[in-house]
């Protein structure tokens, strides 16, 4: 039997780094949601088990917090697995080091939905609930669980832009890190010069498709910063919640 | 001493490849890059050795020509190596493979820059010439030389944006792929679906900066389309040519 936890080298690729020298979190995203997709799919779970079933996880929550990012050409490791698993959600938590040197910790919640219905699924009605065998409750993940910013009527329209052809992913919908990328977007240069994210919480609600176009509220408080992302489909004025962020710096 | 040839695994994450199943020419032009890269530092005239001596490699010209491209999860392998060295450029050329099947390949041809002054530098000058020893003329690149689309008076701008924190890479300049993301963008998901771009030629102009507003300016002829993206730098209505792309389908 494999071991709960997986572990999956990666490598800071040169290129994919932002002008300060490291890997911007919407690529560390990127690196952790293949990591759960590897692991998910070498123990059977994964979207190869589910696809043919019209089933598919969704990510519902997006957590976290990292002290330092890989630099360019710098190798790194992702290890990831199954904190909990009820019949509409599940925790996945992860951790990203560098040689000895801890550079991070996640923590994801997912659903999964029929995906003929869009209709949320029982989890554990997947193989009479074999994937509770991967839980392992004892992995330390040192950071706070997902949380959110409590937006109020202060909040102000800082942009509006069209989804793309590249702001889609495999599933046909806006990715989930792209939206922590047109995030990031908002501040230029000189902030991201002198503030390090050190947290980001994102929570994910509708999805959006490409032509879609995203309104982007900001909104500061005492100890964080809230981006609420909302989406009006293609030629429709009705704006609904596609994700909400909390940032920390 | 190692082969005048090197040779990179990758592998197309799935959240890389875009809603079509394929990875996109923006992002396999970044797994070129990091070939190149690799390549280059290896044999000891790559960015590593080039830095502390204010020199800089400049990608000058970049074609790609693709019959098919990775899917989600497929491992691929990058071939590169050194076609000529003279002065001012030297052109490198890529083969794409995967398994046994060639998916494509890539010419490109580079300058070299002295960073304080920004003026071209003698490619020869370095290290007594010893780049020219991993030059081999003798490997097959079964595509055409990079070519340009002929501008007429009928170009019409097509989209103006302003680059973002994302936009850019270490080196501050607008990374060289994301004006092929951005000119990829112009087409919406029914173009894709209906074309495969078989080839695209990319001419870099002036660099561009985080902050610069690009305009895309876009025309067909019977046989390409041809993108010409110009920069304005940021507060200034100076427009300049920042690169030309001729785009086959």
């Amino acid at each position: 039997m494999l071991p709960k936890i997986g572990k999956y080298p990666f490598k800071a690729e040169a290129f994919r780094c932002n002008m300060l020298g490291y890997l911007p979190y919407q690529q560390m995203g990127n690196y952790m949601l293949d990591a759960a997709d590897l692991h998910a799919n070498e123990r059977d779970f994964g979207m190869t088990y589910l696809m043919p079933r019209n089933l598919a996880w969704v990510l519902s929550r997006f957590s976290v917090e990292f002290t330092t990012m890989p630099r360019p050409a710098e190798p790194f490791t992702i290890e990831t697995w199954v904190e909990s698993t009820m019949r509409l959600f599940t925790s996945r938590n992860f951790r990203v080091t560098s040689g000895d040197h801890v550079c991070g910790y996640g923590r994801s919640v997912w659903a999964m939905i029929d995906t003929a219905t869009r209709q949320p699924a029982n989890i554990l009605a997947v193989r009479d609930g074999e994937m509770t065998q991967w839980v392992d409750a004892t992995i330390e993940c040192p950071i706070d669980p997902p949380a959110k910013f409590r937006f109020t009527q202060q909040q102000r329209l800082v942009r509006t832009l069209e989804t793309r052809f590249s702001d889609a992913d495999i599933n046909g919908h806006i990715n989930s890190m792209r939206y922590i990328e047109h995030v990031l977007n908002l501040f230029n240069p000189e902030w991201h010069r002198e503030h390090f994210v050190r947290r980001l919480d994102v929570s994910y609600m509708v999805e959006s498709h490409c032509g879609d176009v995203l309104n982007f509220y900001l909104e500061e408080s005492a100890d964080a910063i809230g981006v609420r992302v909302t989406k009006n489909a293609a030629g429709t004025p009705d704006e609904a919640d596609a994700c909400r962020c909390r940032i920390l710096i």
